[in-house]
């Protein structure tokens, strides 16, 4: 049984899937990679708020950022339940997403709106799809947070009248969205391929089903299936 | 009596003081005021918390951002109550936050600290002395949204410390909070003198106490007392 974080009080029971360490390192690894992703998301969100073209826009992304920030502080208690140190935890993951990030910074106000609906939209997909291989405690703590907040209507309504006013824009923005699906992936390829406990995760145990190739081949048809269908929702190719 | 905004459903019944349009006025551009104030703040936390020395600190940062922005968003529905559009009423104001913030932008971590703690402080106080004026109604939103959430702490420690390791430090950080303070004053003052609806809300009228120019200069002088207290609560001359 791992040690209570200190203002917890009374030890927590913890579901007895995480008896096994590798469970546990597996489980810390996830929610601190999806902590991180989160604080990520905050900060980038504050800052493409900036670009807006009027308060009311602006104010939309700052409540998109708190949202995240809401979601960012759950994972953080919920690792320091796990005794684990909530920012240790995340820091395998910072290089990650600081490249990810680096890599696609919006050069305007519609790319921002379209990193926020499809990017958020992809790594929820992702994470739902690895969920359900966790104990229910974890499980539910991700579906919540990882529930949309209603925010992604104004994104899609933004975009859509963007390029009912200029049907050009829709070329360059669609080359945008396939530009950010494909460093997604990419970042994620690197992480499964550095840390061991989640593609442990992912693989299964003795005791526990987990994804075979076949597998997971048909995990990514879904994810490129949903990622083409935001795509079409702001009215543009995938 | 103005019309209520449309997501409301039956019109609530606002205190009897709105029925003078002058007043309704002045509340609208205070509140205007105040909750641009708030979304600046969010902005220049956020910003800030990029140069936070570790991911703990940078999410201490983002906290303060969010509770801000949680302000923002209770500040422009009352607007909307009180039948204001919330933007036209902020729109006034921004020039001379946006000002005030572009010539206060913190060079390093600690001035982030100083200007959330003393900043955040002196709006406080001064938005604390003229709810005094204000009915319960709008004095008692203005104090619940004012209220400190417990960051402030923080920012002492962290100044405190480093001035600590490093006493050199001091006297730059000191020279940084007399110029924010001077910055805030002369852009209140530009307020003041702009908007004739503040300047006759403090002066009072028939039916309502008012500043005269006595009880104005016993406002400052508090105002920089409660300053001067912060600062020595960072350890720093004011």
């Amino acid at each position: 049984m791992p040690e209570p974080s200190d203002d917890r009080g009374p030890v927590e029971q913890l579901p007895v899937a995480f008896d096994d360490p590798a469970y546990r390192e597996a489980v810390v690894d996830l929610l601190g990679a999806l902590a991180y992703g989160e604080l990520t998301a905050f900060d980038r969100l504050a800052e493409d708020s900036t670009t807006a073209p009027d308060t009311a826009d602006k104010a939309e992304l700052a409540a998109m950022a708190c949202a995240e920030f809401g979601h960012f502080t759950r994972l953080r208690d919920q690792l320091g339940r796990l005794g684990a140190d909530p920012y240790l935890a995340m820091e395998p993951f910072k290089e990650t997403f600081d490249r990810f990030h680096a890599k696609t910074t919006p050069r305007n106000w519609l790319e921002s709106l379209i990193k926020a609906y499809v990017g958020d939209g992809l790594a929820s997909d992702f994470y739902r799809e690895v969920a359900a291989y966790l104990d229910e405690q974890t499980r539910m703590l991700i579906l919540e947070v990882l529930e949309d907040s209603g925010h992604s209507a104004f994104a899609v309504e933004r975009v859509r009248s963007a390029i009912a006013a200029d049907p050009r824009v829709g070329g360059v923005l669609a080359l945008w969205g396939r530009r950010l699906v494909g460093e997604a992936l990419s970042q994620a390829q690197v992480v499964a391929s550095e840390r061991d406990s989640l593609a442990a995760l992912l693989a299964g145990g003795v005791d526990r089903p987990g994804m075979d190739l076949a597998a997971i081949g048909r995990m990514f048809a879904r994810l490129t299936e949903n990622h083409a269908k935001r795509m079409a929702s702001l009215g543009l190719s995938a």
